[in-house]
């Protein structure tokens, strides 16, 4: 047995939702939105999988989903992406997974920002490569070129970003975007940049991607599932220089092949009509409003967020002196409402005092959420 | 950029498909059929995708689903595995992905029965292992002991068996099957075993599970594309030991973390009804005798198949001198028709005058096929 995936546990996403269910708990845990997608996407799929083919789409993906996301790029980001450089995958895991094999040599290393997303580093690791990591620090989390110097290594081939960030739900902003490409450029790595929450964001927020800043360098990984609030229908895609995305299908061939065409047909038949996200994008925003308040008005202290469907609150601010983790456990088995402690996001030394909630939620639920966590002090 | 990949071409059924759509040839090359699904399939799925849960489901797959599983391969196979010894992935090749990653550490040996499907050496080499090819010969393609022992080293972990055999259309036989059990057990090696096409056999012929013979080191893997005719589903799953599907679990959370919930569903239902799996049971016999009857009077010799959907044609003893990939080429640009050479399967010395025809298809494309055949000589 490899190692690695001997001793691991299982991710804290899905620790946490199993504990949600096994207590009957209010699960503001893992990310995922209980309203938010446009009906006609489902319509659509309903009608595609009754009467469209269900045989093996090309592995790189259907051209009317490839043609899609060129022009929904282009339109809401200014990218200049050709149909051709997409990979279309089975969710955005499985589009980092990719990337990651396809890039990685054994004793490559790879530069991870923590807090990250818990995926990054054993995929990394299972790649061969060796995790970096950069820790920033709360409140500002913010990323400074020296932090980056010091992970930095002459084997050093990648650096992952992710941005909007989960788990603070943090926007990078352009001084930080740029210290980033420079950094890149300067020690030649690739960038990962998983963007899937590019679509989910706090009223008058902009985003930037980094493939309109170092398009020669930039892995894009999306989400349908986040765009179009559908995270069970795992349709993501990877995008890159043509020569780059040839090398990552060759990955993506051997770890799914294709993904169902009739969710790849009805994802691009929603990416034609942006106008959908609005109803969805007033809706997040309530919920947000509704969330902090409700957690405020309990006597927790919060942390900015700006992208994401997710809140931090500071425990210790908020004056709790239990850890994250213990917190956590008590909140799901005692107080009725599963949220993310960020220790687990972090390996090196993590910050104790944080967790997170996913407010994606109808007002019911938030409101049992705000109400689990007012018991939970 | 990994040099596994970065020189690898795509897989020889990605490059026969393009090569069909740009020639209009017929497509008897990729293996996914044009008839065969229970029409009641398609319609849960569209009811579940508009009225279901399109959120993450448990990475490991929906209970539903695991329970159904389990319960079918108690009927058709007599096996005893329990729901929580099976993880649901997004494709057969997922959870082969999963399985060689989680099982093999840098070093490891695996061996492959050559011919072989096309994803198992890289996945092997990506794993870190070293890829021990043992290579059979036509026409019987049998399997014995001394062979099997020529491949193994000290190193060995691991035996990857393809049974019912893609692409050679064999079964293996109880003397063989027994063989690979006791190699497997003094090795002490892992048997992944890929048993996708348990479903898809010739009329009278059996099929025996490799994992009601050693249950304690067989990792049997299945797919719903291939038992429901529906290949562009991307429902498969791994079954195994507890322990050991704990540890595959791992590995599949960070490839593709789950699979969509309406597909799983849908699969369960299915699975309910292997009254429904008759009818394309009956479709395929008839295809399949059908191309042969057609090929014969065309004057190709066949090869015997007793499983899957394809059939091989031996070129030489037809009177054909072009190898197969010539002749494919020759085929797929100049006759209309798209087929698979056999050589891609082997990395040794492969035989180079077979070539492979998927007969899942409609009378009139079967027929369109053979006439096409018909010009190739
Ligand atoms: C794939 S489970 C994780 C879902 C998610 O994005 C999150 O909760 O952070
Ligand atoms: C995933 S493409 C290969 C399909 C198949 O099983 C075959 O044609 O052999």
């Amino acid at each position: 047995m490899n190692p690695q995936f001997e001793t691991m546990k299982v991710s804290i996403f899905e620790e946490m939702s199993l504990a949600a269910a096994r207590h009957g708990a209010v699960n503001l845990g893992q990310g995922f939105p209980d309203f938010g997608w446009p009906e006609p996407l489902l319509e659509d799929a309903a009608r595609l999988v009754r009467k469209g083919s269900n045989q093996y789409p090309p592995s790189r993906g259907l051209p009317v989903l490839r043609e899609a996301l060129a022009a929904f790029y282009a339109e809401r980001q200014g990218l200049a992406f050709k149909p051709e450089q997409f990979v279309v995958t089975s969710g955005a895991t499985e589009a980092i997974a990719a990337v990651l094999l396809a890039a990685l040599e054994p004793g490559d290393g790879a530069i991870v920002i923590a807090p990250a997303y818990d995926a990054y580093a054993p995929l990394i690791r299972r790649s061969g490569g060796q995790v970096q990591e950069v820790v920033l620090r709360p409140p500002s989390w913010r990323i400074d070129r020296a932090l980056l110097e010091t992970a930095a290594t002459p084997s050093t081939r990648l650096l992952v970003v992710n941005n909007p960030h989960n788990p603070t739900g943090r926007l990078l902003d352009g001084q930080e975007l740029g210290t980033l490409v420079d950094f890149a450029r300067e020690h030649d790595l690739l960038i990962l940049s998983d963007e899937v929450w590019e679509e989910v964001l706090a009223p008058g927020v902009r985003f930037t991607s980094l493939a309109s800043l170092a398009p020669e360098r930039t892995v894009k990984v999306g989400s349908a599932g986040k765009i179009f609030s559908l995270t069970g229908w795992k349709v993501g895609w990877a995008a890159a220089t043509a020569g780059l995305a040839d090398i990552i299908a060759r990955a993506h061939q051997y770890l799914t092949f294709a993904t169902p065409p009739h969710l790849q047909a009805a994802v691009a038949a929603g990416l034609g009509h942006p106008e959908w996200l609005d109803p969805p994008r007033h809706g997040f925003a309530r919920a947000r409003q509704r969330l902090a308040d409700g957690l405020q008005e309990a006597g927790y202290v919060l942390l900015p967020s700006e992208g994401t469907y997710f809140q931090c609150v500071d425990l210790p601010a908020s004056g709790i002196s239990l850890d994250d983790r213990h917190f956590a456990t008590m909140a799901v088995e005692q107080a009725g409402v599963a949220v993310i402690p960020l220790s687990p996001f972090t390996e090196g030394e993590p910050e104790r005092g944080l967790i997170r909630l996913c407010f994606a939620k109808s007002d019911a639920t938030i409101d049992a959420g705000i109400a689990a966590m007012a018991m939970a002090r």
